[in-house]
């Protein structure tokens, strides 16, 4: 009996200091990819929760995300990342290896709508997200009272054509001295420069108010209504130098009928938006997005 | 009390021999114009079961569906036409009065996909559809066999560049010579010519295969799965002269992954597309839908 | 050229000051209701812009609504009622006429789940709700700091089984003060009484986090995760005096699958509750809602 | 050059005899259970397509589905699962190894409704569904034509409650006869025995027309337009000995409004319903359901 408890707690204590670690990586395929990974999770004392592995048959290609619980004393992450490397390089990964209970830093950029952001800090302070959020960047001063609300520093940088460049490499900057992990443009009404975008290479998260890749650009909701459409769209995806082509990682749709206005359009829009946009980052930052080319791979 | 017992008898009777009538009307927009046509309907013995109004505030324009009952020995569909028609000139409107249990009379164009068609045959059969078919038209025979497990007649036009002109015109006197009212559009995989369209002015109704306006002309399927779409849809639409232009009568989306190859996408499409169109035809059939401009007016 | 001027000009001045007035409308079936009540209006100066009428032919029951513009000028709203009550009398209806300008007076009522009330406050300073909020109940203290940050007054009833009644009578005294129109229970944990539902008839408007009738009472989550289903769902309707048994007036749904732990339905079901809340008010508050036994007409 | 075209053809030619196999298994989760099963997989000669695992972490329980490619000459199903059960023993688990291009055979019961009868056999001709269907099962003859469009031998055992369990033996006879892998109840209006349950346990796929839990048993339509919800359902569940109360498999829904009668509702519901059963059928022919307590597990 004594023996039981003492096991149980033992059980319990272990638990206290267990890590969780997530991989997500993508090499050519083969056999043995997944014994092979799954041989070195064991190995190196970790416990598989949970595994996703999917084969792009026409591309040839191998994705897997794993995530296992490991005794967090027995072992660091870097030490792992460490022991890892060789069999990555061998098989020609690319791969990330990540800490569960390490939250990803984000930057939100907004200009002048505030559903976006909301929803956002909302889902942040109901602990739903798995992000701190260290700064908010805008180019206008409009929304600087609800970061106040939310006691998060508000940067801004007006932009004109000839500043832009100037004020984008201070923006870099400020991002860099945070140890930004990911940007999301949480409608955000400027293109960023190629250059800045090649910083944050599948890093950043727009949100297009329209079903891409119908009604591209400017506009959305004016094009959707002149061409009386039934059902109206948002799309999340990663930042690419072209605009509003870049890998698509959420889409959602809302009916609509010949009753709605533009603004009623509009209006329907921003909760299609919102939510779009926050099951974009819910998923990012979860690590359960791989990038395949032009498209994700989106694990659930 | 016999007396209440004649009267049941009578309004029994009575129901017996109504007649449901359903109007369509649009014009410009002024006061009283429901007035006049409640009034009119009840001075000609009508009984108003349901009435849907919508002015399109930004063009000043009214648009009206009433479904009324009257008792058939008082009043025929031609005489009240008649009697209507002055009022209608007055307010220079665009009209049609129908004898809601005068079912139209549809043809069905198709090639080799069978979905859409089995689909149509299907609610057809099951009485769902208010719509009589007398006959089948295609391009090809593979579909013939489907047509005569229904005893539907079954008509075949091969086109070729060259005889298209005279296969249509072939086509016309055929869909004349059976007074089509509507010609359906189920998966038909040849563009009908201008000439064509003119003789059934918003009375064709097409499937496209892609939510509109993404992915126009060839191929949808083909196009969303290079682009990576988390969605895929499909568009019931008017046949104008414009290819995939017509104003919108329905769409519908299915949700997809990464993990659909394009043959899966066909395979989901297909019950998108049968749903969208089966919803076209019955709200098309049931005189619920009106045409401003390039859009639509679907009353419920 | 000058009289066109001062036709426009007189046309401007007109609608600057035009009213909206909305007549919800229900009696038992008859012919000639709809020429009779437009017949009415347009005697009456006004202009319809949106009917929508429904007869119910099993219980052979009448409904509409009916929205219409008016110069102001020309009549007010008590004068406009008491002219209709004759009519209104002689056809033995249920109504109400509303300025559409006048928002109803909204309180409402809260325990410790925000994610409700943040919705409808959100929305509320969008200007997206046609309401006014002039307080805020509770049974708890626990958010009162969102009502502050939205400067509106926030009152606590502390509830036991035995200062209810008592509690009751004070909450009931301080709406009728503030002139309360309807009540919106925003995840209010408290059962109200007969007595209280008796003050505010059809003017309480509740959300359940369910899918009812699935899952009735308390704990509808735990009860879901348990029976392993595939959707979950949330329903808003009228406070009646059997507990999540009256009108529906809107319902929505959320996919789930067996990854989803029990928290996580709470998570999701939490954007389930507030959008299907928040339309429902929306619905009421536009005065889109006419209840018929333990049903609900929602015209769109 | 010879060489490569030589290894072209080689690698062509073992695509040819290629065997893609299936393994679905549960049981007490522990470390090391993935790279287990994937090297035994590996050793085996296999290639892994498609890997999905899920850990219910409450009742410690691990659950895996594998598909992998093996090269069919050095290897067969029963050599294979001769090999992998004493693995399966050590970890004390539930499975089965099943050939993918070996089709379940699949009987389908029926009683009067068509729809849900036509949907499989419409998707079974077009190839979308992983099974045989030697034949239909009725307690009516009602439905005996549309087995003979489709060339499946039909047979009729009339129930009443004195001959049931005589004829449920033989239905078992005849099930028997035709090594039956799947029994679907495609609105069979009989409730089975639990001795015949008991002879295809977690073999017999039902749909119930209603959003289970809610409405169950008889007249679901009828109890969904008497409490006017806003939105119907359907649930496909396997059979277990309470009635509607087996693991679910899929469900979905459809909304309604105040305009549609009963009849209307079962009219939308019938395409919810054959919907519902297809993705049902479909997730577990093509071995993606595995069944916890009362719960299933439905790997994408």
């Amino acid at each position: 009996m004594a023996e039981l408890v003492l096991r149980a707690t033992m059980a319990k204590n272990r638990q206290c200091v267990s890590m969780r670690l997530i991989l997500l990586l993508s090499c050519i395929d083969k056999p043995g990819l997944v014994s092979r990974l799954s041989s070195f999770i064991y190995e190196h004392g970790g416990n598989i929760h949970s595994l996703d592995e999917y084969v792009d048959i026409a591309d040839d290609r191998f994705f897997i995300r794993v995530e296992w619980g490991v005794e967090a004393e027995r072992v660091s992450l870097s030490d792992l990342s460490k022991k890892f490397a060789p069999l990555a390089r061998e098989i020609n990964a690319e791969w990330v290896l990540r800490d569960k209970g390490k939250k990803l830093r984000a930057a939100i950029f907004v200009s002048r709508y505030d559903h976006c952001l909301r929803e956002i800090l909302w889902r942040y302070e109901a602990g739903e997200l798995a992000i701190e959020i260290p700064l908010i960047i805008s180019n206008h001063n409009d929304l600087s009272y609800i970061a106040d609300q939310h006691s998060i520093p508000f940067h801004v940088f007006a932009m004109t054509h000839e500043t832009k460049p100037k004020q984008e490499k201070k923006e870099l900057e400020l991002l860099s001295s945070h140890n930004i992990d990911v940007i999301i443009l949480a409608r955000y009404m400027q293109v960023l420069s190629a250059e800045f975008v090649g910083h944050y290479c599948r890093q950043i998260i727009n949100i297009h108010h329209s079903f891409l890749p119908a009604f591209i650009g400017g506009n959305p909701y004016k094009q959707a209504h002149e061409r009386g459409v039934k059902i109206i769209g948002a799309t999340s995806h990663y930042v690419t130098t072209d605009l509003d082509e870049g890998p698509i990682i959420e889409q959602d749709i809302a009916r609509i009928s010949h009753r709605e206005t533009r603004q009623d359009l509009i209006r329907k829009g921003r909760y299609v938006e919102r939510l779009v946009l926050a099951r974009a980052i819910e998923a990012h930052c979860n690590h359960r997005v791989l990038v395949s080319g032009s498209k994700t791979i989106v694990f659930n």
